[in-house]
């Protein structure tokens, strides 16, 4: 099973972090990919750079307005009077919601706060001077991971950072810039008629949600700590089902903080009933291991073992799989859960 | 003419206001109501406490749970962990949007973080101890304000700090919390079928038009900064008319960086002409003084002469007229600005 990363990845290290009202350290750093390519290759993962695929494959899931922005805005945020060290936005905009995020057009504004408050979601989105080359290779990851698929290889990991799923086709959030497993999934649909996206990481997957919530030919099922009061807040809810054609095709499963590993286990068997009965014939998995006990922002009791059950679980379904890496924000968690599913996943799967 | 203005409107002082990404002292202080307090009374206004007309009026514009929000907000946000001083909001909601921002429900999260979200549309409007109670005082000064127009009086001026034309139904941003501005025409029009609202501040009053966009009863008309590069960013084009009843309702006049005094008083006279036109028989004034050349945040070049200009035609439509103040940055020309402005407007009118 191929392991793909690339060093490029190591680019974006912003150095803040809004929350509670205060600017503090960022959680998603250079050292989560770091120790989870030593633990997965510690698992007989193979390494690979990706490979460069350009723009293509990114185009299908987010504008090119938007992508000129993550790749112009730091140098126009620079020019601002005073500015601080890297892209932070201080007003946002309203523009889109009602249930379909993907319908909104390029900004009115012109000048660059008004563009960083139509693209940029929140405060976790920092962009620096290597945000850019960094989310652009995080990418490369997961289209080379579903080219490898559809090349005939069984399962694939795309050790993707900075991660992907908050992303929405136009707008920037939580950590993450461009959506990778939405655009594996795209890449994945010109050989397979219907991809299923589950998403175990603790976070509900807002932005995946939102780029497929129309659409019948992709299932996107999640399930993660209830978001009533917990990031990202404002979706995740169970009724949200889906739109138009994608009617149906949408599942959140929220747990209340303070499950443990029965609860989550048991919302993945479901989101797995769901995959098969979607008939989907290949699956990407948003893979977050932030629903650990040991994580700094979890708040479920889900243990290692549980991540073993459950990549036991996802693998049995025989269908051809590329992992993404999501969250996850201990270093020693992820290092344990990381490869303890990933070895389950490799033997319920039969490879 | 009476001043209306309460010490208790004091009480709002943040520290804190973010803006290029960096955490600034912030512009709306104190020293606002207590340089034009000054300056008012030295042209003769008569200084009157607001007599405390309790919510009824305030709700009439502003739901309940958003009071409730304004309310209850700095107790909630203190009890988060490592919290900063004052609550500034990380995240932010897009459930609204299509014209009509004042059709939002109440928030679907519960947790104090996501209403954060949910009710502050940018950085600038910041929370602590003091804020609800300078609000509520600064509603009192509008609601007495336009209670004495009620009551006979042909003009009067309510100095409202904190301002308001910025604040929708249901969202604090830039510097507002409470929409002083609608709150008085709302109550005009328990006596006066046409109301219009006139705002010459250098920042649109998307949260004024927001309210009444779909409205015919109360004409907006707003001239400004031209907003594609300037607060507040996404509204305040003017292809704005208004939607439904409120269709035509709606006027804005953007005006280019750079601007002066000619284009400043033309558009000042086109929108009196559409005052005229509308057949409003009551105005309320949103005035803000940051236009002026000397403003910190002005990108126009107006002078005080042209304010006084402006008076002097607004007094000599002849309506029941409440001034509302909104923003102006700058003590001394402010100082200057507001005396002016009133006296050519008790000159205007025959006062």
């Amino acid at each position: 099973m191929k392991l793909f990363f690339s060093d490029a990845q190591f680019a974006h290290r912003p150095t803040q972090y809004m929350v509670h009202g205060r600017i503090v350290d960022p959680f998603e750093t250079p050292e989560r990919p770091q120790a989870l390519v030593r633990a997965l290759t510690g698992i007989g993962l193979m390494l690979h750079e990706p490979v460069d695929k350009g723009l293509d494959r990114i185009l299908s899931i987010h504008p090119d307005h938007y992508v000129n922005f993550l790749l112009s805005a730091y140098d126009e945020f620079i020019t601002l009077p005073n500015h601080g060290p890297e892209v932070l936005t201080n007003v946002w905009s309203y523009h889109s919601a009602d249930g379909d995020l993907s319908r909104r057009g390029p900004p009115r504004p012109t000048g660059i706060i008004g563009r960083m408050g139509w693209y940029l979601g929140d405060l976790s989105s920092v962009i620096m001077a290597g945000t850019w080359s960094a989310a652009l290779a995080s990418a490369q990851a997961a289209i080379t991971g579903a080219e490898t698929l559809l090349a005939g290889d069984p399962a694939a990991f795309a050790l993707c950072r900075p991660p992907g799923h908050h992303a929405y086709r136009d707008r920037a959030s939580g950590f993450c810039f461009l959506n990778n497993a939405a655009i594996a999934a795209e890449t994945l649909r010109s050989l397979y008629s219907k991809v299923a996206i589950v998403d175990f990481d603790t976070h509900h997957g807002d932005g995946t949600q939102a780029i497929f919530y129309s659409r019948g030919d992709v299932l996107f099922g999640s399930t993660h700590t209830d978001p009533s009061a917990y990031y990202p807040h404002f979706y995740g809810y169970a009724d949200e089902t889906g739109i138009g054609a994608g009617e149906g095709a949408n599942l959140n499963l929220p747990l209340a903080q303070g499950s443990g590993d029965e609860a989550f286990v048991d919302a993945n068997a479901r989101l797995a009933v769901a995959v098969q009965g979607f008939g989907a014939d290949a699956l990407v998995i948003s893979a977050g291991w932030d629903a650990h006990e040991a994580d700094p922002l979890s708040k479920l009791k889900v243990t290692t073992d549980a991540y073993r059950r459950i990549g036991e679980m996802w693998g049995k379904l025989g269908l051809p799989t590329l992992i993404v890496q999501e969250g996850g924000y201990s270093l020693s968690a992820i290092a344990e859960a990381a490869p303890a599913f990933t070895a389950a996943f490799r033997e319920g799967a039969g490879l």
